[in-house]
């Protein structure tokens, strides 16, 4: 390992500066103290950071080693522990996985005390092969196939801080021999905790395996990450664009997409898209994620209006009026005007509560003109134009009004369409109306006729006339 | 394997039409026989193709056998044989690439000789696994681990017809399950000679052995190949943009690109473009690939202007005045006026030739106004801004005038600098003139003064003035 290299990737990759604490992470193995070792040797400020899984009888033996070599380096020591073991019972996660967040935890934590810039692991080019193979085996896309970074913001520990891994194109062998050259005493395998059963496997006996069909396949699965996550840098770029093309609103259990800006997508950003609304919903959702994204995008093709379409782990598709909602547990957004179904009196003057924060209120005035149109209401992404106010002819009003939901086979004789009825339905479907907004959608009767299809339509027959001075005003208010 | 979900497939993947021929590749063994089959039973009509590859005793008994059940369909059968040993051994290949070149040439003739919609072949989702395993283990990037795509066109074989692989869904144990039902008898192993020792191995130890690791292993990695397909296609359309934006020129020995485009790209884009320009020049060049483009990658990031990058293969990259190069055996285009070293005399009228198709010409004639520019030269991308035609005053020539290269330390007084003088190979920086233009730049020498730097400046000393009526005329033309 030249130092050189290790410098150029420390300020120009890892973007290290030469005057803010840096937390490195040392297990005391070969990797981390040559590490250590490099960076202090390149006068980067250090805290020294272990943490003890506990998993092994030795581990505090380990520790203390530690902390004797930071402290003939005069750095600072900081040592983290925890019950792995009853932390990875109790969250329901392998050994492995447990001291890993217990681990990172304990890092970032320390890295937020003392302001680092970064958090500094050992991780190196075996590490990579070694969980891109775990990846491959497991099931990747091109985000797992191309490894770990060397620098990454993970918001799963902090917002601002970035890991770093400036070993990841250095080999283990490098490590040792830099750690014999320096006359560093690696602690003895104090990583094994770290390699269970299916990544020691995979490290001893995976690997030398593949090495009988190409005795460079380790370099050439590393080169492969290389390539890739340039590919995936890419290709992230794009799908930030289709994102931004996209996506339309974030509720608490629904992301709304447009529907169409979906479809017109390449299948490799339409699945990209959807998983990324997936992730936000159920963050961390790896394993079953590729069935889940496949059939959403399958449906896609032709998505069922009014229909759901059952992901997994509690996740639908719904598609309607161009708009295209990924939920859980069936919530959608609702901010129509709706109404239970019961009829409520509505005097004049006076006012009925909706539903969704909706307020239906009557009152007798002079005329004024035209109805108050041109709201469009954003429900959801639904484009349905709401008449908010309207004037109706007294002298053709019933009162007092009632207000309730539709009836089966109710009609109307919609203002302006020359006396002709039809079916409140065909009505419905006519102003593109959600059909979940249909059943509850607040009608205004006079008698048994409908005066006024709430922010739809007027009844024809309750138009005022040029020569009408008094009306009776409706007005939908929201809020 | 159900028909419904073949016959999508087919239209929508393959996008086969039913009354236009296919040629089916067919060896015997179960795979083939079931896409035989199936392709028959939907009425497509079909060619029943069989290559003997020669490389087994039994294998015309195999032919036969194919003969026979083409014939109890009724449908038109033809064969194809070779010495695909010898073949091996005269291109240097092994035996399986061999084969798989006298096949699928076989295959494609017989598409043309019947005009065939395409060419269909048995891989199944087993192969595609196996294939996307080799391509690992030999070093891919996504391309590689993206796997077989369902339809292509292959130019190395056909630049219409493409290749189809409707079975890629769908594994072996389908298709044997498929011949099983339908009475069909596959021959035993036919495609063993297929089968050589690496991918045999692969099939027989190594997917069994990764099994172990995980029991879903296969599907997997068939799904990664579908997700990775996707992703490929969107990069595959940012890599054409990129392409569009970058690329200057090809000539027979190198390539033009414009070298801030390609520094502004990201590193996978980067890539990209690159590999293109080295597969033009050295198609099919796959093993080492990756350090070359990487090389130049990185040479990139500060390119040294006149000097050469030597990749490998015979490759170089050069940068030049905005340019950037990719050559074989060092030949970058030379379109520039050029001279040898030998001095020759422009009598006054006469003609010089230059090389790369210039001529210098000289004449006496009335005077009439002001240089001949604009004119952009675009050898190679050059940006030079050239004089084809200047006037200059017979009082101030000695005839005849020499035409030669520079001299060393020789120096110039530029019209329209006050009658400074400046080093010659100074005027040639400020110029922008490529550097090994600079050597052989042809001069217009009058006595031992520059009367004109054939192409770019009179001498002070040399210019018309308003009073004269005749002047000489020199001419530098192209072609």
């Amino acid at each position: 390992m030249e130092a050189v290299r290790l410098q150029k990737i420390l300020q120009e990759t890892c973007l290290l500066v030469p005057d803010r604490p840096i937390v490195v992470g040392v297990s005391g193995g070969a990797d981390s103290l040559c590490l250590l070792d490099s960076l202090h040797r390149l006068d980067y400020p250090l805290w020294v950071a272990h943490f003890d899984h506990g998993l092994r009888p030795e581990s505090a033996e380990d520790a203390r080693a530690v902390a004797r070599i930071a402290q003939e380096m005069r750095l600072k020591f900081v040592m983290g522990s925890g019950d792995v073991r009853a932390m990875a019972a109790q969250a329901g996660l392998s050994l492995e996985e447990a001291a890993r967040k217990a681990r990172y935890h304990f890092l970032f934590e320390q890295a937020r005390a003392c302001q680092a810039q970064a958090v500094a692991v050992a991780h190196t080019a075996n590490d990579q092969v070694e969980t891109v193979l775990m990846h491959l085996l497991r099931g990747a896309g091109l985000n797992g196939l191309r490894g770990m970074s060397t620098r990454a913001i993970l918001p799963e520990w902090d917002a601002q801080i970035p890991l770093v891994r400036p070993l990841l194109e250095i080999w283990r062998e490098e490590t040792e021999a830099w750690c014999a050259v320096h006359q560093l005493t690696p602690l003895r395998d104090p990583t094994n905790w770290d390699t269970t059963f299916f990544r020691n496997r995979l490290r001893h006996e995976l690997i030398p395996y593949l090495q009988s069909y190409n005795p460079n396949v380790k370099e050439v699965i590393w080169r492969m990450t290389q390539v890739l996550g340039g590919d995936w840098e890419v290709l992230a770029g794009e799908v930030e664009r289709a994102w931004q093309r996209c996506w339309l609103r974030d509720g608490p259990h629904w992301s709304v997409l447009h529907l169409t800006q979906v479809q017109d997508l390449p299948d490799g950003l339409q699945r990209a898209v959807l998983r990324r609304a997936v992730d936000r919903l159920r963050p961390g959702l790896r394993d079953i994620d590729f069935g889940l994204v496949e059939r959403a995008v399958n449906w896609l093709r032709e998505p069922a209006s009014g229909h759901w379409l059952e992901l997994a782990a509690g996740l639908q598709v719904w598609a309607e009026e161009g708009r295209l909602y990924i939920t859980e547990n069936h919530q959608l957004p609702q901010e129509w005007p709706q109404i239970g179904p019961k009829e409520v009196l509505l005097t004049v003057p006076g006012e009925v509560r909706l539903e969704q924060g909706w307020t239906l209120r009557a009152e007798r005035r002079a005329r004024r003109g035209n109805p108050e149109r041109g709201q469009l209401v954003a429900a959801g992404g639904g484009r349905v134009l709401l008449e908010l106010s309207v004037e109706l002819n007294p002298q053709a009003l019933v009162l007092p009004l009632i207000v309730r939901a539709l009836r089966p086979g109710e009609r109307l004789t919609p203002l302006g369409m020359g006396g002709h009825h039809m079916k409140l339905s065909d009505f419905f479907v006519n102003c593109k109306l959600p059909q979940r907004a249909r059943a509850g959608w607040p009608l205004v009767i006079s008698g048994t006729e409908i005066a006024w299809v709430t922010g739809l339509r007027l009844g024809e027959k309750f138009k005022v006339n040029a020569t009408d001075l008094e009306v009776i005003c409706l007005e939908l208010v929201q809020g």
